[in-house]
């Protein structure tokens, strides 16, 4: 078993930011300048193309570090983040990327392989989850929650349905396909889930049925207006209340 | 034009609710008992067969003059909370209980006596605001919210189309109907939509229909798992933020 190697660190606006990593796994670790003893730990995954330093993951974990005194962490999928890219890899980017130049639909290539790249991530994630427990203010007590849109849907939900560790869940921006929709079905822990009402990309029914999937009895969808890019930033501030009700943390005052 | 009359008042957990009359509409106001000069205004729209005084009216008043520091009002429909009932409401009334004694879908006579009640409920509303913005403490000035699921749905669109001093509004838990999408495309303020993914009254398509009919630029859904009567809890703080945002107000910690 691999520990967590920290290589790097910052400091901003009350919040510590470690670049670490767990084997061939990189990833950003943020908590609070405070003090984080043994906080319910979030994990951030990214969409696809980002990575784990992208602006939208420090954003969201400064959300959750401040607003709830959180420990975050976000890794990077394999072939993102400067890691390795496989032959496949490179093969479905091109593919993606002639898709794109010809203004063809992307949604069958980004499904196939956000799915591909989901069997390479979950157990790197499982990985990364034994070994951040093991750091002494993490712990392995405390309660673990998931939250990832894109691509960190496609691959969060198979990571959810197979880790009993995650008990609260913020998923959104995919399709319904087959192998996820299955694995949806074997989620009963709450889940928040959203959608773009107007998604250039995704269309609406499929997003839904991804939704009606989950067998969770606590899950709820929050659609918006607007398109795949335009999520409104007061979901962040949702997901941040939704972890506290399931993580169990009151969420302060926003500045 | 009628002014507002109060004729009782209580006060409890830092809540003062007056009741009060204009003309021949009854009603309750709750402000902060620590002061409410010029606060944001919220109007509450109960749902069918209940009225100002039940207990869902007043847990939402509390949490929006505790959450936020607004005033809330809330009156009776016709025919609800003592006021007089027409032949229509007895004979509409008398249809649906024999509807629900038969098993049989109450939907059509809902929707058909909520949407005539609206005709006669939403002059009685704008004659409220009127009077209720005479009042010193609340003014002309300030922004004007409008929240009510149910029966307070069937109300408040059409209201809220007619009305440009609401400039946002929470709906929900109501059938998609012409006459209702009719008036919700002609409403453009932010609107939050609350529907319940399993409702056995109202059909998912026909409940995502109605969302889809507003012409808001800024709108969200939110769905929750569960039957009619099992919206969350949480939604009712996810009001108070979604008014806390578009009427000027910040949120206070919860307590």
């Amino acid at each position: 078993m691999h520990s967590v190697q920290f290589t790097a660190e910052t400091s901003s606006d009350g919040v510590v930011a470690r670049e670490f990593t767990v084997g061939e796994v990189t990833g950003v670790l943020w908590s609070s300048a405070s003090g984080s003893d043994r906080a319910p730990l979030v994990l951030l995954g990214h969409g696809g193309g980002r990575d784990s330093k992208s602006p939208a993951m420090a954003g969201r974990a400064h959300r959750l570090v401040n607003g709830c005194g959180f420990t975050v962490a976000a890794i990077d999928a394999p072939g993102h983040g400067g890691r390795p890219r496989t032959e496949v890899d490179e093969r479905e980017i091109a593919a993606l990327r002639q898709a794109m130049a010809a203004g063809e639909p992307v949604a069958p290539i980004v499904v196939r392989y956000n799915l591909l790249l989901a069997e390479r991530a979950v157990p790197e994630w499982q990985a990364t989850l034994d070994a951040l427990q093991e750091l002494p203010e993490i712990g392995a007590e405390g309660p673990v929650g998931y939250y990832g849109l894109n691509m960190g849907t496609a691959i969060g939900v198979p990571l959810t349905a197979a880790e009993p560790r995650i008990s609260a869940a913020v998923f959104g921006l995919f399709w319904h396909d087959e192998s996820l929709a299955e694995a949806a079905r074997r989620i009963t822990v709450p889940v928040e889930f959203v959608l773009q009402w107007d998604d250039e990309h995704i269309p609406r029914p499929s997003g839904l049925a991804l939704f009606d999937a989950f067998a969770s009895k606590e899950k709820t969808l929050h659609a918006n207006a607007g398109a795949h890019m335009e999520v409104p930033r007061f979901e962040v501030d949702s997901a941040v209340q939704f972890f506290a009700r399931h993580l169990g943390r009151t969420v302060m005052s926003p500045a």
